[in-house]
């Protein structure tokens, strides 16, 4: 399973990624030349294909499997919550932690729909990070620790891992990372989130534009960025991510904070997230934008903005539904099907 | 159950539609109001809401089920291919139908992956319908004959009908009706089908030309539109959307070819398919143009454009997720969740 990564520096998680498998080009290659003969127009399955084809490239397997799909939902708490950034007070995470425990969540109703396993994280909750406008959010130590603690997400098996996140004031976190990794007006990079009025708006861009002028130069490696002005949930799932790519385990991505996660990595090395696939686009602040730079083209554009995995978990369904079709569907010749252009 | 209209004239049809059950606004109104009780932001699920709010309105129930979704699959076969708009010989139709029947299509794995029901309809496939280009496609009789066998789609009970088609020739139908239905030019509705070349391609554009200038100033009346260049599967279609609605069962539409059911229906009277969804917006042709113009906006984008009720499957594991969500969550009180601007 995973490495232990516990309390080691940066170091170490860059040494890990120099170590990462790549795709594998002959699983890809088989996928497509079986759809060719599968029961129904080439290439009239749209994005049913080409996820077959990703989740072979990344599983290394010709016959991609989705049997034991699971979502991993990291908790986390926020100090810059005290600069009046979200509309629930910070308690609301712990509750809403508990709701998952109980099975009353939305991403609860989700997973049991469509057959998926759940876990969730509490990652230090009573200890939020530091408010990233004034302080570091977490030191380096504990920044490793908790990426290596996110690495735990597929110490169950999985063949294909879900992430998302809870965590009150993380939007305003996310768009800090964002606007760190990529330029432009906090604004730009700022949302609703979970419906803060347009006084809480300007609040969270506020946040936003003190976080990067107290960090400032100190901005300019995406781990530090991590580390400084994220959260982490945030870095447990970028530990996720990376645990996953070593262990073959393709990745699907989340909203907008999940997306932090998946940026930073990107900024390191933009082939590291090439196991991933975006689930869900969000109505939340600049997700669609963040996605493009990504090169991520989401499965689902439903206008959610609630986080929890679910638009992740509801993507999982259509990525279940794809492999079902490439694995089990009869071919021309079994089923006895005359092939494009033959006389009727 | 439905009523018989076997052999009976267009007039029958029309005094049913004038029967024909409006939304139950109550319904949708507790939705929104449990809605807003649930342990999530307000709105944060997007299109999930207004899903399940939708059901609510057409199911005529404050807590909407999806507990007996069906995929029914209406197959005909077509006169016009013999102008050779397809790139498969119209003895394919009887072949998939005979691999539907043995689990090896597309449809098969996704009704299997989300534990729908699947019903197929042979609708008289060795009595192809008149070519379209020089005669009627069916005689009135027949026509509603064909709409009447289609409502039999819910007979088995469900509440969530979703709709699909095959038929080697039938995007040429379809697009025929468009024509009929919207003008423009043949070769803005014309699109690749099942892969046509661009010699397919022309002889499509020429048969859709040649339908319309053969039929010309008989294309008023929305049902002509549907007798003289429809088919069996489409007349069905718009038959069990009918049927659906008088029994308040909410319809997932499909894609191009079920659409052009729904646009006959809308052509009539536009509220007529208020209570359809569209699955799914296809890659094939002027979809998304004719989606707009019936002012659905669709669940799913997924560029596939295979028919056989695929998108409308996909869509319905989205609002079976939808429902779940809704029916099942916690709400703020039970959970102990603190509300938005509560104190922490």
């Amino acid at each position: 399973m995973a490495p232990s990564f516990s309390g080691l520096p940066f170091d170490d998680i860059r040494h890990m990624i120099r170590e990462l498998p790549g795709p594998d080009v002959d699983a890809a290659a088989n996928v497509r030349e079986r759809d060719a003969e599968l029961t129904k127009p080439a290439g009239s399955l749209g994005r049913l294909e080409s996820l077959v084809e990703w989740l072979a490239a990344w599983q290394g397997r010709s016959k991609p499997s989705v049997n034991r799909p699971v979502v991993c939902v990291f908790a986390g708490n926020h100090g810059v919550t005290a600069r009046g950034v979200s509309a629930y007070p910070q308690s609301v995470t712990r509750q809403m932690l508990e709701n998952f425990a109980a099975g009353g969540a939305a991403i609860n109703q989700i997973c049991a729909a469509y057959d998926l396993g759940f876990k969730v994280f509490d990652l230090a909750l009573d200890v939020p990070t530091g408010d990233i406008t004034c302080e570091d959010a977490l030191d380096e130590k504990s920044c490793v620790a908790t990426m290596a603690f996110g690495m735990e997400a597929i110490a169950g098996g999985t063949d294909l891992l879900c992430l998302g996140e809870l965590g009150i004031g993380n939007t305003t976190v996310a768009a800090a990372i964002f606007a760190a990794l990529y330029g432009g007006d906090a604004a730009h990079w700022v949302g609703r989130g979970s419906g803060v009025d347009d006084a809480g708006m300007a609040r969270k861009v506020a946040a936003v534009e003190a976080a990067l002028a107290h960090h400032g130069a100190n901005l300019k490696d995406p781990l530090e960025v991590l580390r400084r002005i994220g959260g982490r949930e945030i870095a447990a799932s970028a530990g996720a991510i990376l645990a996953a790519r070593a262990q073959r385990i393709p990745v699907v991505i989340d909203g907008y904070v999940i997306t932090a996660a998946a940026a930073i990595l990107h900024a390191l090395e933009p082939t590291l997230i090439d196991h991933c696939v975006a689930g869900h686009c969000s109505a939340e602040g600049a997700h669609a934008d963040v996605l493009e730079r990504l090169g991520k083209k989401p499965i689902l554009e439903l206008g959610m903005r609630l986080g929890e995995g679910t638009g992740a978990a509801l993507a999982a369904g259509v990525i279940r539904a794809a492999v079902a079709c490439h694995n089990d569907m009869a071919t021309f010749a079994t089923a006895g099907v005359s092939g494009k252009g033959a006389v009727g």
